[in-house]
């Protein structure tokens, strides 16, 4: 009887670790960025968005903004100027997003979409929708390589402990093998973490960053488990609820 | 009264990471790659080798060579080709190295080495050198960056592990603050792992290498800390114990 080779997830602390991942090919890439980008994007789904175009520069999104798209984006924290929605989660709901196209720029998020652009499918992660996503990745029956968004091309706690997250549902209900040091140290950090998050990343220095912007009211949301069941994927160069995928 | 401004120590888990690091000049760095180069590196300094020339590319180890140093090296974890040394740190004791000057080239820290080369302090740590490193490094009284080799440009558990035990130290010791996620993350995780190292190694994928290459006999022997009282550091283009730095 042949051993029916088990299915493996990769962790990838930074877009600037990403090159140095040989896989990419054979995995769905779970782009991560908790404060805020990806939180931000399951929100806009979960209520009802139809398209979200990611771009990596503020050129290219005034570009979009001359031509009429909606536009939201942040830069070190701070909304741009001209940008049609602030800078928490809160504003993607209702109205203000249900059946538009949002064009977006962070200052970490859009860059790990952009760096894993060319991979073959990519989807977007945040506790907001991490059971859905999960059994999402467990049915499609491919291996996983979490890209976290990181700060600025360094290691950040909060996408950290989300990829360790998924590595535990992972490993646990699926016998994932997670064959690599970083979805260990992932899986190590989510267990002292998950005993209470907002204490663990009240540690963390993006927490104060935040706090000194004053945004310290989505961090409870931005934690929170299992809000919807939205998948966005990517597809073209947009990101759209998976159930509208053609 | 003025407070004191406090020490900060901040880790980086690969090569990939470092250049988003600003404040490199204002810090110690401290290259860390336990399996093996840095561990063979203190171990020739306890054994009394005069220099060890670390070198980037196969081309220049060869150059080196050809001139009539001694070199020693590995690429993917085996020895290159005409290397007077093997891969072990057991290979860098007593008259093979005493009064010697050894060209090193190695997978990933000498990659590391050169990442950091024009910064104005960089010394070398392990296991080996632990508590007479720290003591040094709070002695300096200045930041503390220390630069994991990691394994080709990702994430590894055990440089990670002895940046925490390192970020422990200095933390309890000295008061270092540690506003810097991946340090405090490799606390967490020394944390863990220090209740029995080898266990915790166990993990590592990279042990899966190591075990793969027959070299399990240095594993122990690389988690042993305090063996030595040496500290290398960088100087001109080679590495020399500090207490002979002119």
């Amino acid at each position: 009887l042949k051993k029916e080779k088990s299915r493996n997830m990769e962790v990838c602390f930074s877009p600037a670790n990403f090159p140095y991942y040989q896989n990419k090919e054979q995995s769905v890439i779970v782009i991560v960025d908790i404060l805020r980008a990806t939180t931000a994007i399951c929100t806009a789904f979960e209520h009802g968005v139809a398209k979200i175009i990611p771009v990596a520069t503020l050129e290219e999104t005034y570009l979009y903004k001359e031509s009429g798209f909606l536009i939201a984006g942040e830069r070190d924290g701070k909304v741009i100027e001209g940008a049609n929605f602030g800078n928490s989660p809160f504003n993607f709901m209702g109205e203000a997003v249900y059946n538009k196209t949002i064009v977006i720029t962070t200052t970490n998020g859009t860059q790990a979409i952009e760096m894993a652009k060319n991979c073959s499918e990519i989807v977007i992660g945040s506790f907001l929708n991490l059971n859905a996503l999960c059994n999402y990745l467990i049915k499609v029956n491919k291996n996983v390589l979490v890209l976290c968004a990181g700060w600025k091309n360094r290691f950040n706690l909060e996408d950290s402990i989300f990829a360790g997250a998924i590595a535990e549902i992972l490993h646990k209900e699926a016998d994932y093998s997670l064959d690599c040091d970083s979805a260990m140290a992932s899986l190590d950090l989510w267990k002292i973490a998950k005993k209470n998050i907002l204490d663990y990343i009240e540690k963390s220095s993006h927490r104060h960053r935040l706090k000194k912007l004053g945004l310290d009211d989505v961090l409870e949301y931005c934690f929170t488990p299992n809000i919807t069941t939205t998948i966005p994927i990517y597809k073209d160069n947009f990101f759209v609820e998976i159930s509208k995928l053609s």
